[in-house]
């Protein structure tokens, strides 16, 4: 459909491109580690001193990738030693704002757009200004954008500073199976629904729905017969695998045309999601309403009208999927977190039901 | 959203506007009858008389208010009596196109485009080019896209020519309620999905969500209990929801945003449309694969992309539908339709399963 065959066009401030027909997201980011002494990383990463009140996670609630973050966050009991900054769900070309604060501005870092800490780390920044972000809050540099790692640092590096009864979400002895499961993941369902949406011609549309349902059929028959996708409790795969469904039925089916079916008709899949959405620290940190706002409003291209779909009915996510019946236990030999930290909870009238 | 409050747009050549930021549907067609005796209609409609063979149906198969009369024409058997000439499921600004057929032209009236016969009737035909439209074969001319009411002459004034055994779809005794039923349908679904997706505002599609969701929801609970909308027999209200209910999860569900349930999650209300597309001369007269494509790519003010979807998966239409326990019976005293016409069948792949 599209003559487009070597411009790379800019979608959004998430990093994400267009090259030739297939959508391919730039992966690449600033890459410092915040490690338990601040030793670098194994490639050279610079590195930052693990520091309880040094850092503010900037994590739109729109957006999957900065979701892990929350997720994990809370699920480890770090809401107290790294505060949260929230981007509203929609922005402009250049940044993600800081509109649903007071004055426009994020408490703490003082700024209006996400942008600026990005500046003030590199002055000319050529990439996407994403979610999740790293900031140190002294100088108000953006430490590290680099989502995939940003989770797995807060489940390894900052142990000292987890809740009593935290999970363990990347534990060694499973770590081979999650990073396999978490890169088919990442390649073929959190960025394939992406690959779909995105497409710049009908074939590389057709190819990427294809390549889309595969993997969720592979999921499907993976999950009907145990309770989480690696080991017997909660890992970071889960989390990886959620934020992804949580976005499915209420934008992905229509907006991207992910629609062979509504995850609502993938039993197993269906189960899985709202066994983990009724699970404390996944299910309310998703705000429906900022979710349909980012997509249906920022993808001008896709959405010209920005008209934002009263659909679907959400109440399903709230109904019993007896999952407990597999065996395995959510938390291993954890505990649940508690209650949302207070000023973090999701507006009433933004989650399920 | 829009700014727009007093232009007026053409959508498509359905004779489809917005005006202001409600979609308003321009309700004025060419009314001539085609009668019994050639009577003028009872509001001064000059009227035509009933001829075997004298006129052509001019009816896209992707075009609900088409389907309309393809449906009653087979249902009665009139096949022999009045031809099919089908356009393409894309057109352009100005008119439907006989793209499908050899040349590119209708292989009985000798033209490319439908607007050449509305252009041989009235040479400054101002309104939409519209299906389904009556042509008077040895002139070339359109009698009527009166739609509404060429379905209804079906039934009433080419009696003559009706198949035996052929339906009553408009039968005296229930004329009032179907009547009725018709008018409700016709402003909250038939209409109600157009007003969804062709809002000119996120007020005005919000107000035209809930109008049809309301709609649904009443014809979900009137066919709880109940195997057809009127009487125990198919009739005209059947044919006219139907055509609805068929495009509603391949387009409506996602392009116009009717998204709060896909038809199939409505229990009654799908297996009453799966019960009547099982049902000779409905289910058969539906190319899935046009219907997509008619929209997706006409509309470009709301896929500019122009992708069509490869889902949602339509297997599920072949499913049993368990809704002879309701009791009637299709066709009351009469039977079902022979098979379709030689050359008038849906190409394989193109219907559902």
């Amino acid at each position: 459909m599209s003559e487009k065959t070597s411009e790379v066009e800019e979608h959004s401030t998430r990093g994400a491109y267009v090259t030739g027909d297939e959508f391919t997201r730039d992966t690449n980011y600033i890459e410092d580690r915040i490690t338990r002494d601040g030793a670098a990383g194994p490639n050279g990463e610079p590195g930052w001193p693990v520091e309880p009140g040094r850092y503010r996670l900037i994590a739109a609630r729109a957006c999957p990738w900065a979701n892990r973050a929350v997720i994990v966050r809370r699920l480890l009991g770090l809401e107290d030693v790294i505060s949260l900054g929230q981007p509203g769900p929609t922005h402009d070309a250049r940044s993600w704002t800081f509109d649903l604060d007071p004055d426009g501005k994020d408490p703490v870092l003082g700024i209006e757009r996400l942008q600026e800490a990005f500046f003030r780390r590199f002055p000319d920044y050529p990439r996407g200004i994403t979610v999740p972000a790293m900031v140190d809050v002294p100088s108000g540099a953006v430490v590290t954008n680099n989502f995939p790692q940003i989770t797995l640092d807060f489940s390894t590096e900052w142990t000292e500073f987890h809740r009593p009864g935290a999970p363990q979400l990347y534990p060694e002895h499973l770590r081979e199976e999650i990073d396999q499961v978490n890169k088919r993941v990442f390649t073929e369902v959190n960025n394939g629904v992406y690959r779909c949406g995105f497409a710049g011609s009908q074939e590389a549309y057709e190819a990427a729905y294809t390549r889309l349902w595969n993997a969720l059929d592979w999921l499907e028959e993976r999950l009907t017969n145990q309770r989480y996708l690696v080991g017997d409790s909660i890992t970071e795969a889960d989390v990886r695998l959620f934020t992804t469904l949580a976005r499915f039925d209420a934008v992905y089916h229509g907006h991207f045309k992910c629609n062979r079916n509504k995850l609502s008709e993938m039993p197993a899949l269906w189960a899985y999601a709202r066994d983990l959405f009724q699970t404390p620290g996944f299910g309310d940190t998703i705000d429906f309403v900022q979710i349909k706002q980012h997509y249906y409003m920022v993808h001008e291209d896709i959405n010209p009208t920005k008209i934002v779909p009263v659909g679907p009915d959400l109440s399903g996510w709230l109904t019993d999927h007896g999952r407990e019946s597999l065996g395995g236990s959510p938390f291993g030999d954890g505990t649940p977190p508690g209650p949302v930290k207070a000023g973090e909870e999701v507006a009433p009238g933004h989650g399920a039901g």
